[in-house]
C-alpha cells in the first residue's frame, strides 16, 4: 500500500509507484490509485499547469529542459509529463523521454515521466491528468505537459492546463509552416523557437503569426495571446516566455477565469469519462454489435437516415438491457 | 398520411406538411416522418449543400435572396433552411424569415423554411438535416442552410453541408472584425460582404483575411479557402462566389472527398444522436439524478477526482438499470 504521506513528503519512489498504479489496467491497482487520489485531492491544484506543443523538430524537449532548469534554479519544483497518443502503437513513449532531458532528469527538483503507453487517447489523457494531481500533491508547483500535434492530443492537453504554449519553427514568407487548424483556438501564446538559427526569419515569422492572431477574437477578453521568439538551445528568451505565463496567471486569477477554467475542465473530464463508458457499454451490447456494422454502412451510404438508425440501435440497447 | 410521391412530384403543400411532421414532437408524427424519410432516402443527396453564416447585420438574408434569385434564373431549384438556436427562446425563428426574402419566397423555384423553433441545438440541427433530405427528394438541387454564430450552431451547420461560406463585414485595419475562433476551421470560403459601402476597406479586409488563412494548413490539401468581396445588396460578385462553390464541388467530386465528407457527416449524426440519447437516459436515471448535483459540485471544486465521480455515477447507472 502506497502512503499518501510519503507522496506528500516528496518521496520520489512512492510517487513513481503511485503513478504506476494510476497507469495500471488492473482493477486492484485502479482501486488503490483512486483511493490515493481521493486522499490527496486537498493537496492538489497548486501548480502552474502549462501545456507545450509543436511539430517534431521544433525543439520541445530542448526548450523544456532549458525552461525547467531556469525554474528549478529559481526555486520552483518542476514535473514534466507527456501525452503521446502514438506511444500506444510504438509501446513506450517518444515524449518526456529522460534521455532527451539529461540535465533536467538529474535535477533533484525536477520529475520527468513519459507518456502512459496504453489505452485510448482519452485513457492516456486521464492517466496524465491523475499523474498531474499526484505530482501537485508531491509538491511540484510547475507541471509541464508536453504533447505532439497528433489527432486530438493537443485539445486533450489544452483541456488539462492553465496555459497552452505553441512552439513554431522560424520559417518565414511562403515557406511559413502552416498552423494546424484548431491550434489557434488553443494557443495562449505562440513562441517561434530556434530563433538562434536565423533571427530575421524568426522575427518575420513572429510578425506574421501576430498579424494572424490579431484578427481572431481572443478566447478571453482579458488575454490576447502574445507571439514571442526564443531559442531553447541557447536558453534565450525563455525568461520572457515564463514572464508571460505568470502575467497570464495574475490576470486570470484576478478575474476568476483561471478557477473557472479549471472547474470547467474538471466537469468536462467527468462528463467525457461518463460518455466514454456509456459508449463502450453501448458498443459492447450484443444486440447493438449484431446490427451496428450493417446500419453504419447503410447510413454512410445514405440508404438509411441517421435518425432511424440511431432509433433502432437505442431501442435494442435499452429494451434488452 | 403524406405521400412520398406527392413530395417527389414537387407538391409544396405535401413538402410543408412533411416538414411539420419532422419538426413535431408527437410520437405518431415522428413515426410518420421517419417512414417518409426512409421511403425518400433513394431520392436524396443530389443537391449542392451550402452553409452560410455571419454576424447579424452582415447581410445574410439579402445575399441569400440575391444568390438564390441568380440560381433559380439559371434553372436551379433552391431551398433555404435555417438553424437558429435562439429561436427556441424567442419562439419562432429570426432566420430564414420569408419577410426578409420577399422576392425569393415568391419564386416558384424556391422554397424557404424558417428554423425549427424547439428542442436542443442538436434536435434543431437534426430536424434541419431531415428537412434538407425532404427538400432534395422534392427536387431542390441547391440547399442553402443559414445560421448565425451562436454557440455551436456553425459547427452543426458545417457538419451538414458540402461547402461552408463565412460572410464578413468590410471593416479594415484595427477595426477589423475579429473572426470568431473556430470559424476559420469551418470556412471553405470567406466573403467580405457589403463591398459596395467602401471598396477600399473591403479589399483591405479581403487581403487581411487571405493572409490569415494563408498561414493555416488547409483542412483539405486540394482546397485553399478563397477570400472574395461581394455585395448582396447590389447582387455584385455573387456569380464569382457561386463559381467557387462549383469549383470546390468539381475538385471534391474528383478526389472523392465530397462523398467521404458526406459519409463522415452521416455517421457523425448517427453517433451524435446515440450519444444524446445515452446521455439523456443517464441524466434521467433516478440514482444518477440523486447523486449528480453534489458530485458535480465536488468535482468542480477539486474535492473529488473526475475519474472517481464518473466511476460512482456509472456504477449506480449500470447496477440499477
Amino acid at each position: 500500500m502506497i502512503s499518501a504521506d510519503a507522496i506528500r513528503a516528496g518521496d520520489r519512489a512512492a510517487l513513481a509507484r503511485a503513478i504506476t498504479r494510476v497507469e495500471s489496467m488492473r482493477a486492484d491497482h485502479q482501486a488503490e490509485a483512486q483511493a490515493l487520489l481521493a486522499a490527496l485531492m486537498p493537496y492538489t491544484g497548486r501548480a502552474d499547469r502549462v501545456g507545450i506543443t509543436g511539430v517534431p523538430g521544433v525543439g520541445k524537449s530542448t526548450t523544456i529542459e532549458a525552461l525547467g532548469g531556469n525554474l528549478t534554479k529559481a526555486g520552483r519544483r518542476v514535473a514534466v509529463l507527456a501525452v503521446d497518443p502514438t506511444s500506444q502503437r510504438s509501446r513506450g513513449s517518444i515524449l518526456g523521454d529522460k534521455t532527451r532531458m539529461a540535465t533536467l532528469s538529474a535535477d533533484p527538483h525536477a520529475f520527468i515521466r513519459p507518456s502512459p503507453s496504453s489505452g485510448t487517447l482519452g485513457g492516456v489523457a486521464q492517466k496524465t491528468r491523475e499523474t498531474m494531481l499526484l505530482c501537485e500533491a508531491a509538491g511540484y508547483d510547475v507541471v509541464i505537459v508536453e504533447t505532439v500535434g497528433v489527432g486530438q492530443s493537443e485539445t486533450m492537453v489544452a483541456g488539462m492546463v492553465d496555459f497552452f504554449l505553441v512552439l513554431m519553427l522560424p520559417n518565414a514568407g511562403d515557406e511559413l509552416q502552416g498552423i494546424k487548424k484548431g491550434l489557434l483556438e488553443l494557443a495562449d501564446m505562440i513562441v517561434v523557437n530556434k530563433a538562434d538559427i536565423d533571427r530575421q526569419a524568426a522575427e518575420r515569422a513572429r510578425r506574421t503569426y501576430a498579424d494572424a492572431l490579431h484578427i481572431l477574437s481572443p478566447l478571453h477578453p482579458d488575454w490576447s495571446p502574445p507571439v514571442l521568439t526564443a531559442s531553447g538551445a541557447d536558453n534565450a528568451g525563455l525568461d520572457a516566455v515564463w514572464a508571460e505565463v505568470l502575467r497570464h496567471r495574475a490576470i486570470m486569477d484576478a478575474n476568476g477565469a483561471r478557477a473557472a477554467r479549471r472547474a470547467d475542465q474538471q466537469i468536462g473530464w467527468m462528463r467525457a469519462l461518463i460518455d466514454e463508458r456509456l459508449g463502450a457499454a453501448f458498443r459492447a451490447h450484443p444486440a447493438v454489435q449484431a446490427r451496428l456494422p450493417a446500419l453504419e454502412r447503410d447510413v454512410a451510404a445514405g440508404i438509411v437516415p441517421a435518425g432511424a438508425a440511431a432509433d433502432a440501435l437505442c431501442k435494442v440497447f435499452f429494451d434488452e438491457s
